[in-house]
């Protein structure tokens, strides 16, 4: 019988991040500051601790996990990598499905892999307080369930709209012990300037940032700071234990490297965790293609430029160069709020660069399709950033299929769709639909990159 | 380091259901049907096919559980035994706690072990429809789920109230293929009766039931049986498979028989599931404290008598001998709304009365404090039932500190809250309250059971 369920003793744990900055033929470009300089480490210092910004621009392939955070993420890791016989069946397809299940985290999803180390770094460097923002709540909820297991005190700005609208995601965070407020809010100047001149404004992302990044920097006992759940070269490095994990245990079944490495991406971080210990094998003479997803509404990868430009909407961070469909570009309302990004992590814009990453865009319906095959197969319910993976993962099954190979396929499954199903909902009412891409506001947003550093 | 993920492999995956009914020293009463004479299986096969019918009678020990079955289950099960340092560390126990973990099904809790098999086998005897009632949505979504992977039609009759509160269950039935339609409705006699004369109710279990049973009965192409979650000896027999995977993962772990044994308990499939395969060494000579727990709110075993009463308000089903607070006993609005159930399976009944079961009752306020112990502690957040075991395993783990034994403790984790968040924001905001039992009402309840006939 076929193994279904692939379990790591606690032993096998990873004991080290990967940090694919280490490999690359040519460097990535560093990020620059307002003057157009690089940005030295000294000046995030009053953002994030210095622990973790060492991280950030580390060069070293490997990384130390300590003991004290393995100890945490033992609550869920290692996670199973689990083969998905019933799709596979269902598809009468040669290929053999690999899947990390990274929903069994608390939090249901792959964030708590990097919202732990940052909570436990921050608290390492005498931090007592972090400050972030969090739309529809994945991340909100992970930092928040971080933070109650290291002891440091959360508070997350959420997009009003979606605290309005998604009331569970904040009722995980206060289970945690978080305090959730909605954004903009009276607590920062960022917040009562927009409050000023729009207050039925339903937020953003753009402004929440602001609000976070105030709120940690403007606090004078200096134990606050802002944490990020994806983008940034630390995060991913954190994520990386996935991959890690899944190596392992694709070898205890007898399996060599996969055919083809799949994750959806939006900021990039569950991407690049599942897919960066292969790159590393790519890297090394390996054959293998790896696939970033997105959602066509917001093809960063497949459509946006290489270039510099900043993360946020209110341009407060550092220049990063990255594909971006430019700043100021506001992606349709489709319900994977997770992809709706203007941005891709540098790392990964990199790697595309390099020829490493084969990135590929879908449509909205075609992904709900497709989480419906996988939820009448396999049987549990997706999250809609995590359909877009699967969505690929069906195209590539048909296409061995139809060469008659028996491709390994491995996924990331980045976490389960219990706190969205409005969105099945509606996809089931048929009243989802498909956004064609809004050429002219790309156009448009695209402009606002022409005045900035070229890379 | 101390396992905190015990798993078992496919192949350790048990074989055979446990029945305890024939390991009673007395057997239990026989349920009687209208006439006041024994029920025979005849009289249910409009009901439930006939393969289930033979299952609920059965005096046989070990039921073979069918490899058609096991393929299904295979996409959770074996689940995790886990132990719970976390709260061992923080309560400075000497205890040792396990828990076995029936949150990581698709639909979330236990209820799928058996609506698997009970689906399976009425595809099996040529059913083609199968229809239910839900209350808070958990069996609901769970049939809806098991439909879906055996090929059956699946039509659920939601509590009108709940269908209107708790849509996101709504949806998971959908997503799963299930017509979920609120009780009462127009597509049965008993629904457009209830709603001539009361438009605007909000339904209840007892209407859902009737409208179910109904919708089965009367399809005139005998094709369509009706399907029960809990209480029934067969659903019980359904549930062993925890208790026995449980079994195994002690002993590899080198764990004899455990001191105490925890489940929550409102018609008694959780805890029996866990608990009766451990229940027969206490027949057998162990010595065990096993502890069904149930609301103070809803005190069926700790203040109800042990006779026989109907299974529904509306006095459709055969008369079962269990503790009851009387057929009409309508508990207050617990946020456990799987516990609110007014009667307890003969089975779990007759081992109380056999000596064997240790019943308890906890207040919703301790349960919730227990619950944020546990989601601060072990990580996850739990349903608002199971947090009743949890209020029982930390008192146990606190005496066992008293005591200074190292005592060992295992208990179901049923099932996950993350579709119960509301309850726990209202706890939060000091807005839940504990209710006293009203003993008036309690008394008035219990008056409709003397004209029943007496064991």
């Amino acid at each position: 019988m076929d193994l279904k369920k692939i379990y790591l003793s606690e032993n096998d744990i990873p004991r080290q991040w990967y940090n694919l900055a280490a490999d690359f033929k040519n460097p990535p470009p560093p990020p620059l500051g307002p003057d157009g300089k690089p940005v030295s480490p000294d000046m995030l210092a009053p953002v994030f601790p210095m622990n973790l910004i060492e991280q950030e621009v580390s060069q070293k392939r490997w990384i130390d996990i300590p003991e004290e955070i393995i100890e945490i993420l033992y609550r869920w890791r290692p996670a199973p990598l689990r083969r998905a016989v019933y799709l596979e069946n269902f598809l009468k397809t040669p290929a053999k499905i690999y899947y990390k299940d990274e929903s069994t985290s608390p939090p249901g999803s792959h964030k708590p892999n990097t919202a732990v180390p940052q909570a436990w770094y921050n608290k390492q460097f005498g931090i007592k307080n972090l400050t972030t923002e969090t739309g529809a709540g994945q991340w909100g909820s992970a930092i928040a369930f971080a933070c109650k297991l290291v002891g440091l005190n959360c508070k997350v700005f959420m997009v009003r709209i979606s605290f309005d609208q998604k009331p569970m995601r904040k009722a995980m965070m206060k289970v945690w012990g978080a305090e959730c407020i909605p954004s903009p809010s009276k607590e920062t100047n960022a917040g009562r300037e927009v409050l000023k001149k729009m207050p039925d404004t339903p937020g953003s992302l753009g402004i929440a940032i602001s609000e976070a990044i105030e709120a940690a920097v403007t606090d004078k006992s200096g134990q606050t700071r802002y944490s990020l759940g994806s983008v940034l070269n630390h995060v991913l490095l954190h994520q990386t234990i996935i991959g890690l994990e899944a190596k392992k245990q694709l070898k205890s079944v007898g399996e060599k490297l996969p055919d083809i490495v799949i994750g959806c991406a939006g900021g990039g971080s569950n991407f690049a965790g599942l897919s960066f210990p292969f790159v590393n094998d790519k890297i090394n003479g390996a054959k293998m293609t790896i696939i970033p997803v997105e959602p066509k509404a917001c093809p960063t990868m497949t459509r946006g430029p290489l270039t510099y430009d900043f993360g946020d909407i209110a341009c407060m961070t550092p220049l990063i160069a990255m594909h971006t469909l430019g700043h100021s570009f506001v992606p349709k309302p489709i319900h994977a709020g997770g992809l709706r990004y203007h941005g891709m992590a540098p790392l990964v814009s990199h790697a595309i660069k390099e020829g490493l990453l084969e990135p590929r865009a879908y449509d909205q319906l075609q992904c709900y399709e497709s989480a419906l095959i996988w939820a009448g197969t396999e049987g549990a319910i997706c999250a809609p950033e995590t359909s877009h993976a699967i969505a690929c993962v069906i195209e590539e099954a048909k296409k061995a299929k139809e060469e008659g190979k028996e491709k390994v396929i491995l996924f990331n499954y980045s976490g389960h769709g219990l706190m969205d199903l409005t969105g099945y909902e509606k996809y089931l009412a048929g009243e989802l639909k498909d956004y064609p891409l809004p050429e002219k506001e790309l156009q448009e947003s695209l402009k606002s990159l022409k005045d900035l550093p070229k890379l």
